[in-house]
């Protein structure tokens, strides 16, 4: 296994970094606060060639809502990422039909990587994850218990899991417990060097990759 | 008790209209699709003026990305709503101090006006809402029980009520439940007249308060 990473742009790089990360990474992961500072038309010219382009809103709202968000967002994003406990009706269910008729992955996120986040609501989130049939799930590198158990609930999606670097796990921690991508954000853009961040990253992670395959789910 | 009403604007309206409607209104409710459609600064001019600016994008994220959010929106809002489920530590706590130092009002959501939303998740919310102390709560129009629950956990806190016009509720039933302002969005943005239709909300909801007033909660 490759270890396969998605770069959160939560602030703009220099377009020149990130042609070059673009060539290192899965993935680009846009979330709301680039979206706020440089726009949605600029935002598109800076991920321009880029194969997966994730806007992570963390979409949680209505229906109409969540699919006006995504009309206003204008074909940049490949994939969005909601909260599997904003539920089907009225929500999720009217957010997947809008995403198909665009060509648009949907990605439910059904655990978060910081403390706070109480995983009571796991199974709960995962029966509306299995109900509605996202392309993908997004579950935290911080609790790799967390990420087995979506694993174990979804074999065959595509996992992506946040958390590594600034927030606490180790590159790799999240693939060994079943994630085909991770999503490191602060660690590379607040580094001088973007590219070499993201190279040590991998490097790290494809040894840690070593030593977890074949006990890994 | 008078009707007030927060005007969600999902969709731009004309400046004349905003400012007719700031005469007629509460405060106005600020989606992520228009700030995505027209940007900060033009949402920011088309506002000008309002007492209450609630900047809805609710709020679902880790602290870094919830804080780094609301910078973006560069002194826009006079608060702003998040979601009550995303916990404390690592999260909300950090969103909270951050927000008091901008003196920015957090309004967490505890429970929502769709039919998908699992109000069994409503306690944990409230918990949650009690140890982080925002300056308002908001839960739905469309299932006054849960509303009156939440009046009965905050007593005095402001609360914000979505549901209202296309949702299904009928105006007054979430000020009757005990909400402080109910928000209404499509009903009065889709309208030929948006004015009028506030109006005319405004008059429906208070022949409905004079009925349930002494009994509300």
């Amino acid at each position: 296994m490759r270890p396969n990473y998605a770069v959160a742009l939560d602030v703009p790089l220099s377009p020149e970094v990130v042609e070059e990360l673009r060539g290192e990474a899965w993935g680009v992961k846009i979330g709301i606060p680039l979206l706020l500072r440089v726009g949605v038309a600029n935002t598109r010219e800076l991920v321009r060639g880029w194969e997966n382009v994730i806007c992570d809103l963390k979409l949680a709202d209505v229906e109409s809502t969540m699919v006006s968000t995504v009309e206003a967002l204008g074909g940049l994003c490949g994939g969005v990422i909601a909260h599997a406990l904003v539920g089907r009706d009225g929500a999720l269910d009217g957010l997947k039909r809008s995403l198909e008729e665009n060509k648009v992955s949907l990605y439910l996120l059904v655990s978060m990587s910081h403390k706070g986040w109480d995983d009571s609501t796991l199974e709960a989130a995962l029966k509306v994850a299995e109900a509605v049939d996202p392309e993908g799930l997004v579950g935290p590198a911080t609790r790799p218990w967390v990420l087995r158990r979506v694993r174990e609930a979804f074999p065959h999606k595509l996992i992506l899991s946040p958390g590594v670097g600034a927030q606490g796990a180790s590159p790799g921690d999240g693939l060994c417990a079943g994630a085909d991508v991770e999503i490191v954000g602060r660690t590379i853009y607040t580094s001088p060097d973007p590219v070499e961040a993201l190279r040590k990253i991998k490097t790290y992670a494809q040894e840690k990759l070593m030593s977890c395959e074949g006990t890994a789910p």
